[in-house]
């Protein structure tokens, strides 16, 4: 490790951006990509840890060469668009990596929304493609509001279900303002992510109740309930608590993304870890997304609709806040505010993470950092 | 009242589902629609009724009709386009009931998609639209999926804020199946609608904790809280079970319908209630809607996706329910099965709705059932 590898405290190491999507790059070029498409895909990789949303970015860099490895992930597809509208496109990812095919595909929906006003993209045959917000604020530059949702392996059970039916299922939209700085929404229709289950498991603690449902579909403080049967719980938590709506949303976007596309949806969406076995009796191609771009001056003056967008956010910042807390946020804040600090001061890995790096490193020799 | 109206029980009267629209039909033939639009309005809002909606259906009625008296209603408006591409208008309601605006509104999205794949529409200076559902089932028949939103009153507080910025802004989607029935998820962006807590007040009974909280902004069971300042939280309850991501909905539903069109976002979105002042610095006209439509054969054949809807809609209402479930529902499965049994049995009106019907048809001189 070089200066751009600093120890922040005795159990974290931090590495800088740069040096950290170096490292990501190389390795998909170690598994065959194109250079353009293994800079695309370490962009958007190492745009989770930039973000701070550690368990999306580098901490499943592993996984995804697993799944190169398995065969199941295709470094050189050939990303084509199979149907289209003049407002729309479906797209087959030739089992590209979601970081590749993902970019692509609001890239056309971008390009439809600058003819006709929006573009819709449906996607098949992909794998997982890192963060939603990142390929949402694509569309930003083009003062377009972005849309990005996926589907993903089944983890969650629907209100009253013992089983497992759908994924953690995100929904990204990003919201051009003038001179604030973006809305950008990007959440999982989960009361909690998967990611940070694993960061309790990893301390041995408990989750809260209304995170997770053990294997007899009871709510459960048990972190590691999912590796005995249980699932994660719909937005809401329970049926008193709205969980019916954060059902409704994993619902629509499992449908939008998977059965719109072509993809596998609900059970039959293929799970992210490589040991585990595709489903025996398919009803699609990979994992699905779905994507947007509207253009604001397709409904009012682009300048318009961003001065509004300046006004509304900054009458929402200025909310008086409940006591005990300094402020209410805007969506996006905390990630720009952790992207600007750690552009500065590098992204801390936490040694699981930075070890598996390592040893992925050693195998390709790559250096890290 | 006539053979239509029969007595459920000691305190509740049942109408039939006719003689009810009839009414309300008639209520707004009083208040000068058009009769094309009286009809429209009446369907619209009685659907709530069906559906097994009662917030939102008759209970609403004497508000239109307060809203009219106040002038804040148009009974004659010139719904019109006033910004468009191929595949999006902006509308301007022309501060007619958003019962006539929204099935409007609905027509010119699904026109689009027919010509250019999907169709979007933002509109402004609009009224309370009855319930999302209904207009989003519009696309139905077309073969499309339908999406519907509205923003409504500041009655939310977004995470971690004292202050009420958003309505319950409702989301509805509707997708088409082959032999199921259609899947309709229509559901507020908080805990609990409004409603809900209606009939908690009416009870004089407690909420669950996390549906209210107090002036302080604490969370509270005191169903009565929004009367002394408190407000409805969004959808997850509390910063550790999610509600920034209820907040996040919120606020695109806000911002997609309002900022968008032109209308009153956040908190000068205008009040329901006739009694409480417009916003004295208006931002915008009215309250603000959003429509889509998406034909499913703009993305693959359409026998192919509705197939799969069949497909999908089947496995998720066989899941496993857990103990003491005795069955996974589809979103739109409740409401569909009340409108069965109403259309059959009539529709109950608890004892202040009725009292607050009769009323109204006693000062129009318009007879109930």
């Amino acid at each position: 490790m070089d200066s751009s590898v600093a120890s922040a405290s005795p159990s974290e190491v931090t590495i800088s951006y740069p040096a950290l999507r170096q490292f990501a790059e190389a390795v998909f070029l170690h598994i065959g990509c194109l250079p353009d498409q293994a800079h695309l895909a370490a962009e958007g990789l190492v745009a989770a840890d930039l973000r701070g949303i550690d368990s999306h970015g580098v901490a499943r860099l592993s996984g995804y060469v697993r799944l190169w490895e398995a065969g199941r992930v295709n470094p050189r597809p050939r990303v084509r668009v199979v149907h289209q509208t003049p407002s729309t496109a479906t797209v087959d990812g030739d089992a590209g990596l979601g970081l590749v095919v993902a970019p692509q595909a609001m890239q056309w929906a971008i390009e439809r929304a600058a003819q006709v006003g929006t573009g819709w993209v449906a996607v098949r045959n992909s794998n997982h493609f890192g963060i939603a917000g990142h390929h949402a604020m694509l569309a930003l530059p083009h003062a377009m509001i972005g849309l990005a949702m996926t589907n993903a392996s089944p983890l969650v059970a629907p209100t009253f279900s013992q089983e497992r039916l759908l994924g953690t299922n995100p929904i990204a939209v990003a919201i051009p303002a003038l001179t604030q700085p973006p809305l950008v929404a990007d959440f999982a229709t989960t009361t909690a992510a998967n990611g940070k289950l694993e960061i309790l498991q990893r301390k041995n603690a408990d989750a809260p109740l209304g995170w997770v449902q053990d294997a007899d579909g009871q709510s459960t403080t048990n972190a590691n309930a999912l590796k005995s049967g249980g699932a994660l719980l719909p937005l809401g938590s329970d049926r008193e608590h709205g969980s019916h709506k954060g059902y409704c949303l994993g619902a629509v976007v499992d449908i939008l993304s998977a059965v719109l596309s072509g993809a596998g949806y609900g059970p039959w969406a293929p799970p992210f870890v490589s040991f585990l076995p595709l489903p025996a009796d398919p009803v699609g191609d990979g994992l699905g997304h779905f994507f947007g771009a509207m253009r604001v001056d397709a409904f009012r003056p682009a300048e318009e609709f961003l001065r509004h967008m300046d006004n509304w956010i900054g009458r929402f910042r200025q909310a008086r806040p409940v006591p005990g807390q300094p402020r209410v946020l805007i969506p996006g804040d905390p990630e720009r505010e952790t992207a600007a600090a750690r552009a500065q001061t590098g992204i801390p890995l936490a040694p699981p993470v930075l070890a598996d790096l390592e040893a992925l490193g050693q195998k390709m020799g790559i250096a890290l950092g």
